[in-house]
């Protein structure tokens, strides 16, 4: 049944990645049923992020201050920064808490084929971060990806003549995998990256 | 990056069914990353969806007006009633353009197993609209299931005594799908009914 506020509430879900015209339909018939409990917690936790949330001018990571608490928690690594893609990837990394240095989300990979140069990246404040002196090593963990790859080649050369060490996260097996269902790139990777037992 | 705001608003995306944690957060970043422009509208479309959409007293269908749009619509057959779960079985309905005439939303099938008994569907309501005398046919285009298919039968039960004819919907293969996929109580079903070609 077409109404207008209901058409523009599936409308604004679908844009949504990952939800079509008909799980959007789903989840605003969900919303609809119980509208009066449901939809008032969701929009003041939608508005309390747009009123709160900002990007830290220092790492990029999302933040209720800036810089953000990560940037300004004395007790980590200054000296260590590990360089993401995206602000996802320093959520994934805060989640395994096996990092304890700091972050510079670049905002995106380099693509020729997709327009993206080194400026629409967030590479020139990396570089400046480094040039302060305090940092001492960089960890490339960008995806495992040809774009990605590309964008930690490009970072390591830009910061060659600095006093920085360059490093990546290992490419192997994951853990609980089974080699069976490995692909022949990650095989010859974790074949050649192999350790002394 | 454990932010009360932002962990808030995943908690909140979390709740929309087929939303499990992993996606809730990749919609709040979505979101989080263009705010300004993405959240305002989602918000101000949820805000009138809150305002404006009914539940029709009549029908149970979700409108913003009440008695909704199908029910005060004219041109549509008031003695043709389907008889439907749920409210997205209506929009279902409605967008086969197979169908001209009015609803009624049962809010779910009688569970014997999950306690849902007679009283917790809007079938009074039902017998109310068929005893005003203008209904002629109740279509029961009730789920094909076993808790569908008893509370169709509870339903046509209901109104044996009063003079309306009870219809439900044909069972069958459905178009598009090929014999080889379809089960075994589909293909019985569909053989049992068949018609001269």
């Amino acid at each position: 049944m077409a109404t207008t506020v209901i058409d523009q509430l599936i409308f604004e879900l679908a844009k949504l990645p990952g939800v079509g015209p008909r799980s959007a339909r789903r989840l605003a018939l969900n919303l609809l049923r119980e509208r009066t409990k449901r939809i008032p917690t969701l929009v003041s936790a939608l508005s309390a992020a747009l009123e709160h949330v900002k990007t830290c001018s220092a790492c990029g990571a999302l933040d209720e201050a800036d810089p953000c608490r990560i940037c300004t928690d004395g007790t980590r690594d200054a000296s260590l920064i590990c360089v993401v893609e995206d602000v996802a990837d320093v959520w994934a990394m805060e989640r395994s808490r096996a990092f304890r240095g700091r972050y510079h989300v670049l905002g995106g990979t380099l693509s020729a084929i997709d327009g993206r140069g080194p400026d629409s990246l967030r590479i020139e404040p990396l570089i400046a971060r480094v040039r302060e002196g305090e940092v001492k090593e960089l960890i490339l963990a960008l995806s495992a990806t040809v774009a990605g790859q590309t964008t930690a080649h490009y970072v390591a050369e830009r910061v060659a003549d600095l006093p920085v060490k360059t490093t990546q996260l290992a490419h192997g097996i994951p853990m609980g995998a089974e080699l069976d269902y490995m692909d022949d790139g990650t095989l010859s990777a974790a074949l050649q990256a192999r350790l002394a037992y």
